[in-house]
């Protein structure tokens, strides 16, 4: 990796079967080389097994793409999401993938501003240009498109959505009561229908069972890396979680366990080493808010060029997608189907109200991480993590965490802005 | 009405009592007076029976407050609200007062920002500020605000205006699937349960019969001045007829509809004498969208100052709400709750998905209305409303029908360029 220029593989004649703008997306491709060689590989200390995830973005419109369309050949489901909110396990359990869809890349906006409002999230317009302009591989492989309820962009961008590729709608409950719970489950069932319909056989028990076990692990994964990045100095750095935590979204996910648990052990040996990718004594960011999907790398880069680390991110990309397990002790499909339920309303999303347990868990989170500030991350116009952030911000004031509120798009035009605003802010964290 | 200057009533004495900051809020009086004098009273041509609702605007912050707080003294309840989606037949049940809650007014968005997001709605924004800033005498005089979970501002709002007043939460479904019309109905019982909580008393079938018909007579009364603007020329001018849409939300419901079926009354010997309020022919534009709460009156002003007639409101404020009824004859506290919930599920505001049956309502009123063009305004930010402006807009190419559509705030910062753009749609809609 270190000598050879870093590529993100083409595959002209595979984009082209899947009706992709090939001149197009292979200046993105370009494009993301390049970010991701400044970004990622000119980072030093980098641990050794890293070299997967390189390789991850390496194939990423080639390789991943080519695993997914197999699955697809061999009549299983291919569905896409934007959320965590999804109970991918029903996909596995059908021998399915389910992927995280492109959203993440100021690139795409113009072509959903052509159509939707100029101002609502650039996660969503970002995502619906991705389809509409034809420049996302995972878009055109998919079966259907996973949509939810879970904000009001998403939700009525679903409708307009819909008329370029399939978009199966589940409804998320805005409360957790009982009759929530219910909903829900009752939405869980007709998914297992969904999917079922669209891979043409029932899922079995087992067949789920052995999926709860492959998604747990997943998140164990995860959950051991997050919890290796509280020592200090910190075995990894904040980009490269976030990169893990944003590949956990399309790759193969018992490779990608595997994977993680090897560079898990590459950094208990680091940490027993005392081997850090900062200094010790580097000022430690917590990121909480809005999910930064991939290539969003923006404020991690801010704060990590700025001499911090970042030590975790409390967000759908990041805790919020492996905090919880789901039960793998229950037998019987209706059973299994209600486990899934009860892990998934467990989700503390800011469209929930009440949403308590957020702030619990985010001061949780600061405290498990040996975190020493709070910057709060919200994506422009996203009214509920912009109107929860009022309670984060005032239990960071009552627990004297430093904190920094950001809302910011995806375009480069603030970066100097927020650069001098998070330089303002490390120092508060390091007196 | 006619010489003697317009006067809003002030009670600086009752207002004191309600805990108001009473110097500012006499400036926003005094301000109310003269935008209404401006732009109601220099009207020519109105009906002769506006001047009970000239009245109402003379006392809103006087008489009527005045009348609620009697309404209060006997240990009825008094419910503020900012929604169609409120069982109000409930209220009136329960011998209380159902009363939509100051939101139109820029003068109290600084006191919100100084908290939320200002990136969100005019209207939810305007109508935090007034309970911040003590400067709503409504808000002032409820014994709790009722929320919903209509859209992402409100239902994070309510999170944080709860510290300030009482706010009790119905989660309103997202679909119109049997599931949601249960979650609802569950919602409907638990809502009556917290009524009868502040009231103290158990609502009887009698009482809740009663109330649906006073309601009922409400809406029909509105229904019948909606007709009788289909006429050419108008018999009303938009800005009366919104303004009596607003009144409806505030007015004791039975004298209201009384009044109204006088004007109407009056509205149909001038439709018989050809008596209008713009020449015969005067362009004739329908509005559609998201709601004008009082005293927002900026974009009929605009229309009627150069020359059109607005003849429709297809708005919460406006035909959403009273174009539905309920079924009077179904008998027993269950069957009659049931009667409201299918009632309520028919409202077609844009939280849902799919929402098909606006855009066929749209084109209904269109015709309905001899309109000749439509206007779709949006509040700044809400996202339902501007996504689902795009199929409100592609309805209206493919109909044919003259269309402008327009997405504002409360400042006077845009009217030169609204008025331009107005004016070149209304050459569009004499064409």
């Amino acid at each position: 990796m270190t000598a050879t220029r870093f590529e993100v593989k083409a595959d002209p004649a595979m984009w082209a079967g899947l009706d992709m703008d090939v001149a197009r997306f292979d200046k993105a491709r370009q494009m993301l080389a390049e970010a991701y060689s400044t970004m990622y590989l000119a980072q030093s200390g980098r641990p050794e097994k890293m070299a997967y995830f390189d390789n991850m973005i390496s194939g990423i419109f080639e390789s991943r793409i080519r695993e997914m369309l197999e699955v697809k050949k061999a009549g299983k489901p291919v569905v896409g999401t934007f959320c965590v909110y999804i109970p991918e396990e029903i996909v596995v359990a059908a021998g399915g993938v389910c992927v995280g869809l492109c959203g993440g890349s100021p690139g795409s906006i113009p072509d959903a501003e052509k159509i939707l409002p100029r101002n609502i999230c650039p996660m969503v317009k970002s995502a619906y240009g991705f389809k509409a302009g034809r420049i996302c591989p995972y878009f055109q492989a998919v079966d259907f498109v996973y949509g939810e309820t879970t904000c009001d962009a998403k939700k009525k961008t679903w409708e307009i959505l819909d008329r370029l590729v399939p978009t199966y709608v589940m409804e998320i409950p805005q409360m957790k009561r009982e009759r929530d719970r219910t909903l829900w489950l009752n939405e869980v069932h007709d998914f297992k229908a969904q999917v079922e319909e669209v891979s043409g056989r029932a899922i079995a028990a087992e067949d789920l069972a052995a999926a709860i076990r492959v998604i747990n692990d997943k998140r164990r994964a995860l959950q051991r890396l997050s919890r290796l990045r509280a020592a200090d100095p910190a075995p990894i750095s904040g980009k490269d979680a976030l990169l893990i935590e944003q590949i956990a979204f399309y790759d193969e996910p018992v490779r990608f366990a595997a994977k993680v648990n090897e560079l898990c052990d590459e950094l208990e040996q680091r940490v027993r080493a005392k081997t850090g990718v900062a200094a010790q004594g580097a000022p430690r960011v917590m990121v909480a808010g809005t999910p930064m999907a991939l290539p969003n790398w923006k404020v991690h880069n801010l704060l990590e060029a700025a001499g911090a680390v970042v030590v975790n991110e409390e967000s759908c990309i990041g805790s919020r997608y492996f905090k919880d397990l789901i039960d793998e002790n229950r037998a019987g499909l209706e059973r299994q189907l209600e486990a899934l339920t009860d892990r998934y309303m467990q989700i503390d999303c800011s469209c929930f109200t009440p949403n308590d347990e957020r702030i619990d868990q985010v001061l949780q989170e600061y405290r498990d991480s040996g975190a020493q500030g709070i910057l709060h991350y919200s994506l422009q116009f996203c009214h509920t993590y912009n109107i929860e952030e009022i309670r984060i911000r005032e239990a960071c004031e009552k627990e004297g965490i430093p904190y920094l509120s950001i809302e910011t798009d995806y375009s480069p035009e603030d970066v100097g802005q927020l650069q001098t605003r998070i330089e303002a802010f490390l120092e508060q964290v390091s007196d």
